[in-house]
């Protein structure tokens, strides 16, 4: 146990392979070379990137949505979002999400932080906004988008955290900067 | 658009089939009924759920890992971290990680929240845990691991994490939840 070394635990892929390719998941296996020059089997999702924002209606509310996911069976409170269309620059998706999933277009945009969600089986990447200065323009939900769109006061959407009503990890980290911002800029 | 509708969105399952099985990944593709009646389809990984662990060496340094994750071709800062076994109690599986990835034990342990990291496509939870008091007791990693064990004080992880060096979404909440508690109990 050293500090900082930073060794290189590069795998060096041997070989590629699509094992399954649905309407939504591609998941690859692949052949490496791992440090010791043994191989290995990776196996992993190909994902396109998202974005996730936080949107304050005014200085205390923030806008929540509420919708059902299956993979865990119950429905679960977070954040608009959604995935990165193919060459679609990610402020471009932030700013269709909020509008086609909540209805609002947002006067000032900041990025907060790209985070990674899943990085033993999957190479998606999320980039986290900010939004303020928030105007309703109406929804224009995608078929198939069963979503419910809440204004929550932020204290509150803090106190759900703690209480583990929200427990989504990027709505968590976007609250939990958000509060950090709040507070480091007094709003 | 209203407050708290609590609307059900339940989908239920008409069939499922596993599409793919290797030797980490269990990927489903499952028939569902949508809330408005129509079919749909969903896709998803089946996880055995993770633990993770914020390991403080005192009161201002923490135990972080660093390893390379082959999904997205690069090495991550990361908080020791682990799969819980079948019928493993998810305490146990810290205590087991925190030995094996970085050779500790430790004396305190506090169950700080469940988070869901990849609620689109994974039914993955993971169980966060703070852990004080640590005593060092050698290290037994399994093959095929390979980790950096690092000590690093508490206040620079914070600035990686504002840097954007350490963008593992567990690692962050964990971090941040930690420099909540820090700051509500003074230690």
């Amino acid at each position: 146990m050293t500090d900082c070394k930073e060794a290189d635990f590069t795998e060096h892929t041997l070989s590629s392979k699509t094992v399954y390719r649905g309407n939504l998941l591609h998941v690859l296996e692949d052949e490496v070379r791992l440090p010791d020059g043994k191989t290995g089997r990776r196996e992993y999702v190909r994902h396109p990137g998202a974005v996730m924002i936080v949107p304050f209606i005014n200085h205390d509310t923030v806008v929540l949505v509420r919708q059902y996911r299956y993979p865990l069976r119950r429905h679960f409170y977070e954040l608009p979002a959604g995935k990165i269309d193919p060459g679609e620059e990610p402020l471009v998706t932030a700013r269709r999400e909020l509008r086609e999933e909540c209805g609002y277009e947002a006067e000032h945009w900041r990025h907060l932080m790209t985070v990674h969600p899943c990085i033993g089986y999957s190479d998606e990447r999320i980039e986290l906004y900010l939004a303020r200065g928030l105007a309703h323009v109406g929804t224009a939900l995608d078929d198939e988008e069963f979503i419910e769109v809440l204004h929550v006061p932020f204290r509150e959407a803090l106190d759900w955290l703690r209480q583990g009503r929200i427990t989504e990890v990027k709505a968590l980290i976007g609250l939990l900067l958000a509060e950090r911002i709040a507070a480091a800029e007094a709003w």
